[in-house]
């Protein structure tokens, strides 16, 4: 098993990794609380109640995917654990995928106030989402617009639960994986790309995906609040976020078309190319990511979401992370004009 | 104008006090802020939207009141901050009573993962609430069980406001006065009961709200989340917190008939008796206080709602400040057999 921890200055807590790892860790953790309360994503208590998660009585079932995020769903999280009785002291377990564990961990970050939560992610994609202490459930006018900064004590990320993923799971766990990849190094992502070459397993991917913790670690431990390096992380998530919204496609699909514009983007504002965008193209095409919607977007609409984005701060541009010459991520502003230009550049290139 | 700086070890605002201060202090604030949108209560609105209000344009009225610390209003509130275009870097400014400044203050919790916002209360009781930063929405299974710590960047308490107060409201108010007089010794009772001794009036008590806000703001700088001395401000919460919800009266109201209780309970427990209750019945009664409640309490009712409360971390027992021979507060666990005595022995004082 690998255990990480966090570098804040005070708090801190540990990232298991490791394969059937759960059951061990958890009676760490549980032994230290009275109450323990479970939210479970349906699908994975289906699939795992007579396995890893047989001692489990009584979960909280929620939704897998989006559906968990709406004020609905909250609502009803929130009251069904008051109605359970949880206390401040109590310690709350949120086991499942991205969604299940965003909208448990914001019940658990303002039900009472705040009460301990443990995240334990059952997909690849969830391997980042469940550090660093972001919660969100979703607006009417776009995703994860209503949350919280809330720490886990503990992230267990037990390898075992990704056997039952689907494949489209794995392939939009892999957009955050190569966003990992392309923040750590050029080294990095030709490593990723060779491991991959004859398609996705979790198997090719695991050094990789906790490659992408201890990188996402870092950052979180840095800027906890975003008001610096913590951007990083948003890398191809500007325009992703939006084609997520519009063409309901997978996250991490949406973020794999994000880093393709962030590569044609960041080519165009460097001296020299930096990116070879016909071998990305190529590569994500391979995979089977949707690169040809990045034709068919409508400009305007596309900057009016991302105009949205709640890590936009201005309406005349739009702040972007790109990647420089030396291969390192840089924050910048693009106006409105530019951008434009950008998109239309995009879209004859595929 | 008075201007108190909280006592944190980093990012301490400014607690504002005077007449006819709003719009002087505002301009400060709002001229720091490229967007700021305005939460104001109805009735406040309303009544001063030609005077202290005058520039503000386009503000989110909500309801007067509990009911817009409901999860449907609360919807509403978030979902139209972000309608308007709201940003991380906006400024929120919320004006009105408790129960506005709780919502609004939620609002701006978790709108975005967290806004920067001022409270103006414009009520004796929000002198409270406005400072500390603790905000909250209502559960089903009771007051403020949802919510964050969020604090505030300024908290503006112009007097003005509290001109147009009906008298309820000013007998409400000052249940938290009197507490935060019973917090900071016996001759701050002793001068409150005797300026108070024609009557309840804003002139009578305006010193006493200094006061007031004065106690507060020690207590929430010592101990922001509540793990030690900020107990203190719940005294006579426990019960009261039960009988405002049991019998839908105003929370000062109830608060007094929980100080009554805790006046009862701590001579109970002391060597020797601290409160000559006989007097505080009578001054309470003079005043219009529903003492006579106390005598038809349901004692399990009370003490299964003190149970849910969410301070209350146990089941077997039940947490209540209380005051002891030196006048000073101090926290203990009731066992639900002393508690069932202590109150039929209330009920029978009345």
């Amino acid at each position: 098993m690998n255990e990480f921890k966090t570098t804040y200055p005070d708090n801190n807590y540990t990232v298991h990794v490791g394969h059937e790892i759960f059951n061990e860790v958890m009676e760490r953790y549980t032994s230290e609380y009275n109450d323990v309360f479970y939210i479970v994503d349906e699908t994975v208590y289906a699939n795992f109640k007579d396995g890893q998660l047989h001692g489990i009585e009584d979960p909280i079932l929620i939704d897998s995917g989006e559906s968990s995020k709406s004020f609905d769903s909250f609502i009803n999280l929130t009251e069904r654990l008051l109605e359970k009785g949880i206390k401040r002291s109590s310690l709350i377990v949120v086991i499942g995928g991205g969604a299940a564990g965003d909208a448990g961990g914001f019940a658990s970050a303002v039900t009472l106030r705040g009460v301990d939560f443990i995240q334990v992610p059952t997909t690849i994609l969830a391997h980042d989402s469940a550090i660093g202490g972001k919660t969100a459930i979703n607006s009417v006018h776009g995703k994860n617009l209503i949350g919280a900064f809330h720490r886990p004590v503990g992230v267990v990320y037990d390898l075992e639960f990704l056997n039952t993923l689907p494949k489209s799971e794995i392939l939009s766990g892999y957009g955050e994986v190569f966003k990992h990849a392309l923040l750590n190094s050029e080294d990095a992502v030709h490593k990723l790309m060779r491991q991959t070459s004859e398609g996705l397993s979790i198997e090719a991917i695991e050094e990789s995906i906790i490659d992408g913790i201890k990188t996402k670690m870092k950052y979180v431990s840095q800027d906890e609040f975003e008001s610096g390096s913590r951007k990083f992380l948003n890398l191809g998530h500007t325009l992703g976020h939006a084609i997520e919204y519009r063409y309901k496609i997978p996250h991490g699909h949406a973020i794999i078309l994000g880093l393709y514009a962030m590569m044609y983007i960041s080519n165009e504002t460097a001296e020299s190319n930096i990116f070879d965008l016909q071998k990305f193209h190529e590569y994500f095409s391979v995979l089977e990511y949707p690169v040809g919607l990045l034709s068919e977007m409508d400009i305007d609409e596309m900057i009016g979401l991302m105009r949205h984005d709640k890590k936009n701060t201005r309406n005349e541009a739009i702040g972007f992370v790109l990647v420089n010459e030396s291969f390192s991520p840089y924050f910048t502003e693009l106006n409105i004009n530019a951008l434009e230009n950008y998109l239309s550049g995009i879209k004859e290139s595929i």
